[in-house]
């Protein structure tokens, strides 16, 4: 529960006259008299005024909360106050501590404040900073390093063995090419359920502070994501292959061996990019199999459908 | 091991005069004297009755059994009556109870006859129904319901936080909306190996009645999904998108958000489907990416073939 | 720890008369006094002698290493020297044994010198051969067959149901199409994270031996992938499906039903084949959705980007 002025306070609106208090955020038709709301229009800040809700978060052109009838914190970014009122208000992690059923090979490596859950493989030498939740059916592979405040959901595999071989010039079996390095997951990222990241084969693969990689993502060996990359749900990136600071990859993105995208580009869902291809221009938009600037494969698009 | 006039019974075939009785179902290439197999036509069933078997399910033109030498049962769906026989000669279950390296955190909450397998984690507020079949390594965050007669393979990931984030304008940094919802899957539901499905960000994520979920599959938050829906594996449905009932979505089919697939529509495999674009027709078929109806889609493969 | 000698002797290098020894392999921008390095030409040759390494496996026609002022063994084969000797210095493995944590049925049936992970759950009738690894969570059903030499990496799921259905033609609910058939894998296969094999319907699903399978790849029931295949990360091959020997599938290819990929063929990351379809010639390249012989589809590429 938080007063309605300490909530303005968190999120810079301006001071609040009315009194009151919310205990939770939700969605304008979930919303009862405990709830805080958003609003980022006109046509939002109507639903958001005529719901249950307690308190709205609305734009700086919204009309005076006295006329509106409910109280109203007027903020430049409704939705990102929101998020930020919704973490201070119902902060949504586990207790600190590890779950008696997992394994973790050197406790002492472990940050304070970081919550493991049950099932949780924690391999030697394996460094995990503060404050990070580990949810359950986490593997870490042995030298992997978290940084601090990372949430990594349950089932992720992370420093698995890269896939790289060489075929036998005699026979065609193949060997596996040594894959002995390491993996680096800087402070603040999180990964969601099932990914799998890869450790380096002989150097590193690094994954830059800040970055949130959705469900089903592979990151192969030896690949550098940068800072606030967002990576969406089944996306592939082979091994290598560098992608930059702020760069957005759309969901079920495949990227080949030794590709850069980089920083700032925005790469449509399901686009793919080539090997040793560069893809550059911070707020470019690319599309397509393989991925090119949005207006050019709109265009390829249009004249397909041409009879 | 069944009497043929029992099975006759199940299935709804004309009596069986024959005696006998088969113990399980088989291919016709593996099959004994204790096996059921079935045919579609004159060509699988020359197959059916050339094999071992001891007794054969076809359609309903098939000639005398008599005359096959073979038992016969026909029906109007051999394929469909081949299932339900399978089912109930050898009913392909664990017996119920939880194993006891699993974490339920309240018992309480779990249906009569269900299977919990080991290490599975199912978190507090976690309602489970009666029958269900829970296979090892499956994780339930807090709150997610699940109905009667779910069947939930090994590795798959419920309710986990939702991937949605608002950049920090200032920072680019980006901080999680808040993933608070819930999850609801309703009867007979079946989802495979290492499928996730996320719970609401503010509302909640939903899979109706009798849907069927392969291996691999991403659904995210906010996400509805309709009664007897098939989504094979390896799709992804991003945040907030609708499929109706009976829809048919193939192997690698992406979704973008707030997308609708109407009732019947048939997604062919690795179609993808825009952002917010709706599709709508029982039976009919839409491929490609942007999927659009198969024959338009197919005129402009031919056209690009074109020299 | 090796001699130069000896490293000689397992990679059929010339004799070398240098004395020294090496630990370990290195990357050269990583390579220390005890790292043994590898280059394929000119070029690498020369960053090769500028690091810091003990010892460079170099081509046949690398110069001499007196005058180069490193311990050089010479090759044909440079890359796959390199491998086989990373092998030999320093196996990447763990102990022999099965963790206290994990669930083996029948450990009776599991052979010698396999390691078997934490949290592992090997059902009934499973038979794993010798020097195995298993890492933790990997759950293989019951009556799944693995080889010798096989690597299973972390959140591996082997034998689950397979994904078949008969709609109801009453009600359009689906009965499962029985799933009692098997899972085999021959020797030296590795499987990457969280991939999902399938047993067979009726039959089996069988995977040949010394193929790689890389993260999050799907094979579905009854698929018969041959030996020395290789399949990259998130890649989905539906039911029925043939792979033949030596084929190599780049990431997020899919592969409909009832396909056929013949032997050495080369499928390029993200191609698409049909249900029904048969692809074949040894080393031919194809790619596209739907996949297409290399140059033709280029050549569509082409002209889609014409004005």
């Amino acid at each position: 529960m938080a007063k309605l002025s300490e909530i303005a306070a968190w999120i810079g609106a301006e001071p609040v006259t009315a009194e009151g208090d919310v205990v939770r955020v939700a969605a304008p038709e979930d919303a009862g008299a405990d709830c805080l709301v958003f609003a980022t229009d006109a046509e939002t800040l109507a639903a958001a005024m005529a719901s249950g809700a307690g308190a709205v978060i609305g734009p700086l052109d919204s009309l005076d909360s006295a006329r509106e009838g409910k109280p109203l914190l007027r903020v430049k970014h409704p939705k990102f106050a929101f998020a930020v009122a919704a973490q201070r208000l119902t902060p949504d992690r586990a207790p600190a501590g590890t779950h008696p059923s997992a394994v973790v090979v050197q406790p002492e490596l472990v940050g304070e404040g970081t919550s493991i859950g049950p099932f949780c493989v924690i391999a030697p030498n394996v460094r995990i900073g503060r404050n990070c939740q580990i949810l359950p059916h986490v593997t870490m592979y042995p030298g992997v390093t978290l940084g601090a405040n990372c949430i990594v959901q349950s089932g992720v595999v992370l420093g698995a063995t890269g896939f790289g071989y060489v075929p036998d010039p005699k026979t065609g079996e193949y060997v596996i090419f040594p894959q002995q390095g390491t993996l680096v997951i800087e402070d603040n990222v999180e990964i969601g359920a099932n990914s799998t990241i890869d450790r380096g084969a002989l150097g590193e693969t690094r994954i830059g502070q800040g970055t949130k990689i959705d469900n089903l993502v592979h990151i192969a060996h030896n690949c550098v994501i940068g800072k606030n990359v967002v990576i969406a749900a089944q996306t592939g990136i082979s091994g290598s292959s560098v992608v930059e600071d702020g760069a957005v990859l759309g969901g079920q993105v495949g990227i080949g061996e030794h590709a850069l995208v980089g920083p700032g580009v925005i790469l449509g869902g399901g686009a793919g990019v080539l090997s040793g291809k560069k893809l550059r221009g911070a707020g470019e938009v690319f599309w397509g199999r393989p991925a090119r600037p949005l207006k050019e494969y709109l265009r390829s698009l249009a004249r397909l459908k041409q009879r």
